[in-house]
C-alpha cells in the first residue's frame, strides 16, 4: 500500500500490530507512510481507521474483508492458471497462505473458475489455524486467546465476514504447519530459490515440504508471498538445518 | 552446467576450487553431477580437465576463454536492452562482474552493438582488480599472489586471452569495491530486492551503491547473478548493518 501511495504521489496511513517487523515498519516509513501502531490484544484497529478516515476523509483499504480487495488478490490465481497453461501444465492443487482469508478465497473463486478440477487449499499457522478448525466443523471458530507463531502476518482471531462463506464453498482444506516447518520452508527458499521469504510467506511451500498431502505424481503450484523479515528471525530460520 | 546437464540427461563433472561454498558443491553434486575439487593455489585446473576430457571424450566447457561462452553470456546484455526498451528507460551505464571477464565481455559486445552511448562497466573485488589495472596500463596485469576476497567466483590470477582485447576496446573502465562494500550490497538486496544474492554477484551492485560513479539523474542496469553462498558467510553480511 505504501509503495502505490508512493508512486500515485498520494499520502497513506499504515495501520500496523506494534510488534510488526522492523523490516515492515521501516519500508512503509521510506516509503513516504506514516506508520500507527497499534497493540494486538487491547486495541481495535478497525476502530482507529475508522477514527482517522472519519476525521481526515481517507478512504479505508481493509486487509481482507471487502470484494474489491478479494477480487484483487484473486489476480494471483489468474495469473497462476495462465503462467501453469503457458507451460503445459495441468495443476492438481494450489496452496495460498490465509490469515483474514482474502488472497485464498479471492484466489480459489478465479481458480476453481478457470480449472475446477484444481484443489485450492489454504495454508495456516500452528495456533492461528481458524480456517481449518471453521471448515472442519461449518461454522466460523475463534483461536484461543495467547497464542504464539513466529508467522507475525497470519495472526487473526476469527475467519473474515465475506471471506468465509466463499472459502467453505471452494476450499479442499487447510493445511496447518508449525514454526519449524516454516522455518525449513524459508531455508529451503534461500538455498533453492534463492528468494528471501517472511514467516508467514513461507507457510504455503512448509505445507508441501513437510507432505501435508500426497504429492506423489502431482503438480502443484504454491504462492510465496512476502518478504518483511528481520534478519534475527531470518538468520534462525536459515541457520536451522545443515547447509 | 549442472543443472543443464540434469536436464538433458548427460553426464556433468565440475571442477571447482576446494574452497568452494559448500552450496555450490552441494548443489552440483545434487544435480548429478561429479565435482571434483582442486587447490585455487597448487593446481592447474585447465590441466585436470583436459586430463578428464582425453581420457572419457568429454567436452570442455571453459569458464570464459571461448568465444561460444562469451556469446552466450552476452544473451544477458541482449536481454538488458530489450527489457529497458520495454519500459522506455535509456541506459547510461550497465555494470556486470568480471572474474575471467567473458560476462562483461559478450555483454559489452551486445549492450554496445545495440545502444552505443550506453557505458559499460565491469566490477572487480579489491585485491583480484586485474581488468581494472589491464585497463589502465592497456596490458595484461596480473594479480599479487596471497590475496584475499569474500568473493569467491571471481578470483583470477590475469585476464583471459580472448576477453581481454574485447574488454579493452569496449568498457568504460572497472569499478573495484571492498568486501565491506560487498556485504552491505548483499544486505540491500536481501532488504529491498528480497534476493539472495551471493558476494561476487553483489559486486555491481555494490559499485552503484558506494558510489563508485556519480549516478545523479541517470539510468543505470546492474547485473546481479549467482545466489551460492553458504549461511554463516550470508548471516555476516545481513548483521552487518542495522536493519
Amino acid at each position: 500500500v505504501s509503495h502505490v501511495a508512493k508512486l500515485l504521489g498520494i499520502a497513506a496511513t499504515i495501520i500496523m500490530p506494534s510488534d510488526a517487523p522492523r523490516a515492515k515498519i521501516e519500508g512503509a516509513r521510506a516509503n513516504g507512510a506514516t506508520v500507527i501502531l497499534y497493540d494486538r490484544i487491547k486495541d481495535d484497529r478497525e476502530a482507529i481507521g475508522a477514527e482517522i478516515a472519519g476525521r481526515t476523509g481517507a478512504v479505508i483499504v481493509p486487509p481482507y474483508d471487502d470484494p474489491d480487495i478479494m477480487a484483487g488478490q484473486g489476480t494471483v490465481g489468474l495469473e497462476i492458471i495462465e503462467q501453469a497453461g503457458e507451460q503445459g501444465a495441468e495443476l492438481d492443487a494450489v496452496i495460498a497462505a490465509s490469515s483474514g482469508g482474502g488472497l485464498v478465497a479471492g484466489l480459489a473463486i478465479a481458480v476453481k473458475g478457470l480449472s475446477p478440477r484444481t484443489a485450492v487449499y489454504a495454508g495456516e499457522p500452528a495456533g492461528f489455524d481458524e480456517l481449518a478448525r471453521s471448515l472442519v466443523s461449518g461454522h466460523p471458530e475463534s483461536n484461543a486467546p495467547g497464542a504464539t507463531s513466529i508467522c507475525d502476518s497470519l495472526q487473526v482471531v476469527r475467519p473474515g465476514k465475506l471471506t468465509f462463506p466463499v472459502n467453505k464453498a471452494l476450499l479442499a482444506g487447510s493445511l496447518v504447519v508449525t514454526d519449524d516447518e516454516v522455518r525449513q520452508a524459508m531455508k529451503a527458499a534461500y538455498q533453492h530459490l534463492r528468494l528471501v521469504v517472511e514467516p508467514g510467506g513461507a507457510v504455503p511451500l512448509a505445507a508441501l515440504l513437510s507432505r501435508k498431502l500426497d504429492v506423489t505424481g502431482k503438480t502443484f503450484a504454491v504462492v510465496i508471498s512476502g518478504g518483511n523479515v528481520d534478519p534475527d528471525v531470518y538468520i534462525e530460520a536459515i541457520r536451522n538445518q545443515a547447509a
